[in-house]
């Protein structure tokens, strides 16, 4: 049996595996031969361990499905344990750093039948410092980060999902360089436990996939909820532009690429409508950062008292901003957020969603910064659920993303309503490069 | 130089060592010899290693102080990774389980200088399945749970402060019970990263110690923020009893204790009264088992999977309850919780503080059960601060504890006005039994 998996979705890969017309074996192989072609340019994967992988698939094929993925493997970013494989966080203090339980998420994904396919690059601890992945379409570019190689995995066919981290702009800004869906679900909708921490206020678990629906597959089976199951495209009443406070930071490509999806929306009979966030969210950048560095300082306070040296100049720089900063200075960043979240509810519960640019444009040229986050902090600051979608290319050649936000905790609804307007925009991913 | 350590306060032990006064090791060796006489009847301790504290306090006394903690050791709950020690869980799945890492708590501390004593017995995984630790004051008697070691060994002064963590009642009951003071800081307040996980909405750190200024000192270390720094008593203008929607399910001495306790800050002039909680309050207990089993079916998913005839049939059932659950109940708890947190902010920013039960009244005779979290679970949920003060004997000749709560992020307000009303009330615990 010889399948070609690569463009495979996961919810076909899951059915036909369930009804025995693909064996997850030869799934897997035929993901392994690909990512063997690939890896040598993409770098997607920090550790890998090709008979692990295997084993699980004839332990699969020798089993009755009892899970929507059973038989399917997964990427995890190197900042999540898997028992067995290191947790290396790209940074040499944990090379060698073997988990030796499964994080709760992935726990829940064996539970639903999934299998490691292996861990993906990560930025040094989910920060800022890149690793070695490529864009999948142009080796030149980043892939975006910190999730980089679950990102460019799923979007260069290795795996077809994929799980990742946000605490700035990680999961969404990767998926929108890469064109693949990526759903940062509301603030502790996926559970954490087992995951190295950079913020506790911030960290949110995320997904990369193919598809709206593949999204929402995975979603059930991280989260285990009953919400998850059998989300079919709702057609939005309102979808709502929010250029937001830094608009002027988008390229102009983005900006046509906003407009050009609100004509789009409209042409059918969706009501839409421009909303200018207040100023105070002008200043949740700032505020993100205060947050970010008080509490990242002290989550990585042990690496940071033995191995300061084996750090990053850029992280050492930030635990050390974070240490000097005033309980006060923490604490106004903290109301702040709370007056903006009570804020943006109330003008999102006047629509159904808002668009809003991704990330500034393409992925930038060189791999020496994953890009910028600037249109990503304020939404994981509020915690509220955001979908990037594939929406065309820009000038470079290379996929643009648009964003879709709900209101906090209305993350199936997001996917519904995603679902409707991918299918709409005809921008599933597709293999055209 | 020989000292008689067991009732020296942490303050006075390590200005005493910074001083040079009083080596560390002479300290520890003093607590050693208390613990080893007292350990075979209190049974606090999990997991004790001699040798590397001495070596940790000849370490403290050969440099120079850098923290306000150098050269005092901590006990640690059994669910907080230190480095080097097993991290049990009281599970016997946990059983060889050595943490490569320190939790971010314990770095947090290193930093300030203090040492790890070693790992406090907890109930199994943090709930309710209790473990061998016995009532310092009568060996009958349960110290409360589920931070049971944390409590009883700074209550029998084997250390001066230790560590837990409360996802229900697990840091206020026990200390209330054993006589010393608790804190259970706001939600979020102390990093949680390296802690065993039962209910990411829920879990708090929290502190054991012997006086408020104690306290406050291990607060400035674990968190690193200034406002913890020099905490002054500050006289409440405004105390206000609050007997929660359980009122009937607290002791005849408990009802005594809490009216006593308002006349006589009455009597020193400071305004009292009475607030009754809205019918919501009541059903908040439901809501927390709700987002509680949820959670933890989630965060303990790895262990379930793989060990599950290795739990307590209790907490098998949490699990099971936990992942039956619908997701639309699971949000309808949450939003329950939010309302309650707006209106109980409007409520406690009308006055300084609410008085109102730290446990039911003493500890329960027997040791099978840690006693109930009746009065905890709420402020638990809303993610208040609160404190559990000693204020006396029950009829069986057991300490009664009562609780302050204060505004969210009001922590260090709440500690100043503890301060005060522990003086007032000559409540510091002292070895009078």
């Amino acid at each position: 049996m010889s399948v070609n998996a690569p463009w495979l979705g996961a919810r076909q890969a899951a059915q036909s595996i369930a009804l025995g017309t693909m064996s997850s074996q030869a799934y897997v192989e035929s993901l392994l031969a690909h990512i063997e072609r690939r890896e040598p340019t993409v770098r997607a994967w920090a550790h890998f361990d090709r008979e692990q992988v295997l084993a699980q698939a004839r332990w699969a094929d020798a089993h009755t499905p009892t899970g929507p993925l059973h038989g399917v493997p997964i990427g995890w970013k190197d900042v999540i344990d898997c028992a067995g494989l290191p947790t290396g966080c790209n940074s040499p203090i944990y090379r060698d750093h073997h988990a030796l339980t499964d994080a709760a998420a992935v726990a829940m994904t064996r539970r639903a039948g999934a299998m490691v396919m292996g861990k993906t690059v990560t930025a040094e601890f989910a920060a800022s410092h890149p690793g070695p992945t490529t864009h999948p379409l142009n080796a030149n570019h980043t892939p975006g980060g910190s999730s980089s190689g679950s990102a460019a995995a799923v979007a260069d066919g290795m795996v077809a999902l994929a799980v990742g981290t946000q605490t700035g702009g990680s999961v969404i800004r990767p998926a929108a360089f890469c064109g693949v869906v990526g759903f940062k679900p509301s603030f502790g909708m996926i559970s954490r436990y087992g995951i190295k921490q950079l913020s506790d206020s911030f960290d949110t678990v995320g997904t990369f996939a193919r598809s709206v629906d593949d999204t929402a597959l995975l979603m059930e089976a991280l989260t285990g909820r009953n919400d998850f199951a059998n989300i079919q495209p709702v057609k939005p009443s309102r979808v709502v532009l929010c250029r937001t406070n830094e608009w002027h930071e988008a390229d102009a490509c983005m900006h046509l690429t906003l407009d050009e999806a609100c004509r789009r929306l409209a042409a059918v009979g969706v009501a839409t409508g421009v909303v200018d966030l207040p100023a105070q969210f002008g200043e949740m950048t700032r505020a993100h950062h205060v947050i970010e560095y008080f509490e990242l300082a002290r989550a990585l306070q042990h690496e940071y008292l033995l191995h300061s040296e084996l750090m990053s100049q850029p992280l050492r720089n930030r635990i050390e901003s974070g240490l000097a900063l005033d309980a006060a200075a923490y604490e106004r960043a903290l109301a702040l957020r709370e007056q903006c979240q009570v804020c943006i509810a109330q003008l999102i519960a006047q629509t159904d969603l808002l668009l809003t640019p991704a990330a500034p444009g393409e992925a930038p040229l060189g791999l020496a910064s994953t890009g910028k986050a600037t249109f990503n902090r304020v939404w994981t600051a509020l915690g509220l659920p955001a979908l990037s979608l594939p929406f065309g290319l820009g000038p470079v050649g290379l996929p643009l993303g648009i964003q879709l936000v709900a209101n906090r905790r209305r993350d199936a609804h997001l996917l519904a309503h995603g679902a409707w307007i991918e299918r709409l925009f005809n921008s599933t991913y597709s293999n055209n490069f």
